[in-house]
């Protein structure tokens, strides 16, 4: 990148000048027919549905520039609604984007924002298909995206049934982890601050769950048991979760809750935003998912070993 | 709604009352196989696209609450969308939306909001089906339109050819012309600071251009110059514009223009966000649309009867 363009802000170069920066050299995947650059792109959808989500990402709230670097927030805006398509047991396809930033935001900031998108899409196989730019007092960044059912039914929150197995794919409570490291000032746990900043869902494993046979799945955005929550009710079904399976994601954390003078089981049943998959089956397991609890009858409630757990139990957007 | 809902803010209610609120009782076109309350939603793509597009408002830089009620926002927020999807040659099927507010909003505002964009939905018989809702400084509203080609080609920007007639469907410029009465303080003229505040695009003509045979379309978003300007470059073709054949939208914007002693020529030439249709024709005009110029040899450029107009040239986001 020339000094000059590093130094330009969004209003210097104005909107279509930006736009054309952002797309510049992006190849698209095979799924996107006609891509940025138009009134709206085409997408194919070879099995005659489109699986479709929506999150919007704001600053001071879901993320902080002083923490994250541009591309950083790019790639959590993806992962976060990839995990979504991958919760309904279908694989990205394409991500359209919305992006509101002040004035003088540096040029080269958006084109790190957008770096960081493609590459998150790409480790889906996916791309960016289009998108707005608009100012905004602070950044504003709202993602959609588009997944392929492949011609599987969609797994949906309301499936699950008594007897199911409860199981994960994916790793609990690390972002929650690493954001008590960043606020508190504490030196090191870098993997963790990192978790927080991108998280890592298990993509791949919403078709692999689907493919088995699971009868509902959810991403842990919210928290393990506000997540499980939403199945439960859907489902009208009780869910008894094991402490024993869940022991090796607290212990995981166990050094990092010494440091911080904390209980490491907040963040594995209350900590949000790492987008696990989790997911009923009522057979066998497939490979890179772990039984952590069963489904019971009603009524809809989510126990550990028969108790409920009394620290918080998710985040919340107010 | 009860009194106590009437004085109830998003923070009071909480995030899940809140959605569940604002998706009770809707009822979802066809094209939508599962709606709100899943972790994404799934749409029927019948002849294996998608077409998707999405733009994002910002308070007091789009709109202003103290000119538009949320009603007129939501109306807007998809109106401004679903001309997108209309100047691909397509038809709107679903609407997804984020929406960003501050925690002491009304969320009785958030529920106008929203049957705003229900409203403005089902004229062209699409639904609402899915979204996110999230704390945020000001009102920040991103949609996303999806939409159904039929089986017909998309209308891009780029197949103009020389020799095609330019034509419009829909009106130029009241939206600049009701935009500047509410500046003004001005009496009267409520019918255009009605089409700023809720623009009216052709709904049906994109499909209708597309099925004449239509080469190229775009919606006037920017300004008539602006988005012709999309046209030519994306072509490589010049646009001669007649002032004659522009002459009535001027005549219908004499008496407001007298009034605040301007000139309404640059509210039909360069006034965005009245969303009509304007795209190039090799045969016969479909109902609804009149020519207002034609496709020339290259350079790109576009010219009023051989002329280049020396006004503004339409609306930029920065």
């Amino acid at each position: 990148m020339s000094e000059r363009e590093s130094t330009e802000s969004l209003a210097d170069l104005g909107e279509f000048a930006v736009i054309d920066r952002l797309v510049a050299d992006r190849e698209q995947p095979p799924a996107v027919e006609l891509g940025p650059g138009d009134d709206a792109a085409v997408l194919r959808a070879p099995d005659g549905r489109t699986v479709v989500t929506t999150d919007m990402l704001v600053e001071g709230r879901h993320f902080r520039l002083d923490w994250s670097s541009p591309g950083d927030v790019g790639r959590k805006a993806i992962a976060a609604n990839a995990a979504d398509i991958e919760a309904m047991g279908a694989v990205p396809t394409a991500f359209v984007v919305a992006f509101g930033a002040p004035e003088d935001t540096a040029a080269a900031d958006a084109v790190a924002l957008s770096d960081g998108m493609w590459a998150e899409a790409r480790t889906v196989a996916a791309g960016v298909a289009g998108g707005d730019l608009v100012s905004a007092p602070q950044w504003v960044i709202s993602v959609t995206a588009l997944g392929d059912l492949q011609g599987r039914e969609p797994v949906t929150l309301d499936g699950a049934q008594p007897g199911d197995t409860v199981a994960v794919a994916g790793e609990l409570g690390r972002s929650a982890a690493g954001y008590a490291v960043l606020l508190s000032g504490v030196d090191g746990f870098d993997d963790l601050r990192r978790r927080h900043l991108v998280p890592r869902p298990p993509y791949g494993q919403g078709r692999a769950a689907a493919t088995a046979g699971a009868t509902s799945m959810t991403d842990v955005s919210d928290g393990l048991i506000a997540d499980l929550g939403h199945i439960a009710t859907a489902s009208g079904v009780g869910i008894d979760l094991s402490w024993q399976a869940l022991r090796p994601d607290r212990d995981a954390l166990a050094a990092v809750a010494d440091a911080l003078r904390t209980d490491p089981w907040a963040w594995v049943l209350a900590g949000g935003e790492d987008h696990p998959l989790v997911a009923t089956f009522p057979g066998p397991l497939p490979d890179g998912w772990r039984a952590i609890g069963r489904v019971l009858d009603g009524p809809p409630r989510v126990l550990l070993e028969g108790e409920q757990w009394h620290g918080d139990t998710g985040w919340r957007s107010y």
